[in-house]
């Protein structure tokens, strides 16, 4: 896989199969080789391009996603609040497009990401995803985890469901001691009905505003993302017997 | 290391070698053992505590630091638009207190992180933090990075410095094509010049207000950090020769 | 009155009748008088201050007032989404510290602003802050908009209250076609639960984050106000009869 | 002129002497007329609609304007920071589509509020603005205010201009003491540059971010107005003389 980018930055994640058609013209299939990586390319009618190599941020842009799909802001945030690293055992649900999922399994690598999702369409489309990124270290369980959770000592378990609060019990046996459940919801009516339900957990709630600067001209751009959604760490701090 | 956590989450971070003053009374050195570990502990005075093993997060944010030091939502942002993962090239300048540093390691590890500090008292002050955490890998390098790189095919140079511009060409020969050099600055001024001297690069400016809720009452909490920095991401997209 | 502004912008409100005593030296009762307002004149120790008379906003900023007060930038966005102006009809609820109630009557003058309140108490310490503010337009009554609005064909009903829901059904008989209620709540709970019972109204809920920025550094500044109140503005669109 | 608006909560603002076409379908011109207005009234397809009598804040709404013009949670920060009201004298520069001069001029009423412009053709555009809203009390002055302000004892000089900073000394003759320039700006280097050269002002620079809830799924909208502009708010302390 080929990343293109063009004079406005925009990215174009290509195959190197055939030539890119594009709105600055068309790059020959010929250009897209190793030699020309970090050199500047043109298209027929004389336009620079870069090509690169993707990263897995390039392929967390570019993939297939719904339109409410988590966004880069917050799980960085996740990453920061919980420390995850290579080795973390981590569990999350639901797959979705499996943008979060890549974001995980790429910090906890070689360890595998074990990601509940209940609909075998969407985990497909997920697994496209991940193939595309050459991602191997994902594993998709075609099941809710409404109904529990099979792995023991984790260290995380991410949720982004529509009904938290219904995993909090299986959450507590398969969690270590220290280890968290990060509920991410749209509604700050979900994230209260989790917050009243957890019991044995220390839990906080954030929300992260992102704003782009254009520097050229010094001022924020006109518009920005206004909500994704609330994220809550809730940190099993006790457990009976 | 222990980490104790009171009725109102403030955290303790003790050796467990002696008895432990809080606010809620005296918790005595015989009650901080790994089987307590989960378990609620009383302190004299009959106030619950909560017993965890540490991790990194709690490392970071009981480390001894400056009052401008970077906040977790930065890094989560470095994360997350960097796309570090085990193994990940890394250098860093300055270390300062090191909490950024232990943040980038504990993502990168087994991989060595480089880290460049020109004072030796600030770079003492950041082993004892590393120390304190057990991150081994992490190397402090008495030198100003103005002066150069020594490192080559770097995935990513983090800049908490006041001429973040002076790094620029030293960075072009250091990165991967497709690596970053992110720079964080409080002042959008510095953002500029660092910004204005780029050349090969992609470049986007970012800042990050992150709020937190109390849902207990629905609502924000009042007061939040209005600012710590504005983080620019430049992308290595071109190299002559 | 006058007002003194020190080194630091900090502002002092006082009568004139005696010296003033601040962190930068006393300043004698003899400074304080209509030829030096615009003159900077000069503490015992030699520190400059400027004189000023005070405005409604100068009073708004220096009167008495509970911890959870509205603040400038809210009343600000009520003028700004309802237009109200000199001789706009308009009820309030409750008076509480009567910082809105000035920002309001300062606007509507001449016309008398009505302010519902319980508790004499309260009212009496608004009252104050009325009279060394030199506002005359502002009645408050002594008792429970709960029970019902006296007033008719009202422009804006304005509600800082535990319940605002109480009042909507009172409203709609006291509004003009086309008025408004703004009720101002501290928990998205009860923006919720007026908003639910709202019924022959249009409405919009916001809230305003407001920054500060040090131009010397060209940053802003490291602390900010998180959160004050939502905003729910409901127009009367529909009246049966 | 008549207010409509459609289920979805959009205006139209209509002369009321011809049928109105919507996407939800005709209103026929008989509907409008005062009888009518706080009735649900329907279009020929038997879609519910409000009528009312526009207010100011609507016209304001429907003017034609720029793509860059101010909003309303900036105007009103400029009413909470100078405490403008009934008879306050108030200048502006550049008038533009008129929409802040008729938010001021709506206060200030019935002095008149003076706004300075350059070009003969956006003037127009104002004017247009102001009969239609039914405004009589401002004068356009076609006339740079960077040559000079005519009018003294001005208690507010709002500027929304490229090069705030060469209307200071004109300001410092024109204002009363304690009075404001308040300078709008997009780039925070101009405001920078703006609040370099003031000199016998004290100055305060905020931005304003305002978030729309949707409290039927309690969640903020997704996208919002990152950023319109920098207000500076500069307060004359001392004249020599």
């Amino acid at each position: 896989m080929y990343l293109l980018i063009d004079e406005k930055g925009r990215k174009y994640l290509v195959k190197g199969n055939k030539d890119v058609h594009t709105n600055y013209g068309v790059i020959s299939k010929e250009s897209l080789n190793e030699r020309n990586i970090g050199r500047i390319i043109k298209s027929r009618i004389g336009k620079k391009f870069f090509l690169l190599k993707p990263n897995i941020i390039d392929y967390i842009e570019k993939a297939k996603r719904g339109p409410q799909a988590i966004t880069p802001k917050d799980f960085g945030l996740i990453a920061a609040y919980t420390g995850i690293r290579p080795g973390s055992r981590v569990v999350e649900a639901g797959t979705g497009s499996g943008i979060l999922s890549m974001f995980l399994a790429n910090i906890i690598m070689p360890e595998k990401l074990i990601s509940y999702e209940v609909r075998e369409d969407i985990a497909e489309i997920a697994r496209e995803n991940f193939d595309r990124a050459g991602i191997g270290n994902i594993e998709i369980k075609i099941k809710s985890i409404y109904d529990g959770i099979d792995e023991r000592d984790i260290d995380l378990i991410v949720l982004d469901l529509a009904e938290p609060w219904r995993v909090i019990e299986h959450a507590k046996n398969s969690l270590k001691i220290g280890g968290y459940i990060v509920s991410y919801s749209p509604s700050i009516e979900q994230s209260k009905k989790f917050h009243r339900k957890l019991d044995g957990f220390v839990a906080e709630t954030r929300e992260c505003l992102m704003r782009e600067w254009n520097l050229t001209v010094m001022r924020p751009h006109s518009r920005m993302i206004a909500h994704t959604g609330f994220i809550t760490f809730a940190r099993l701090v006790h457990r009976e017997g």
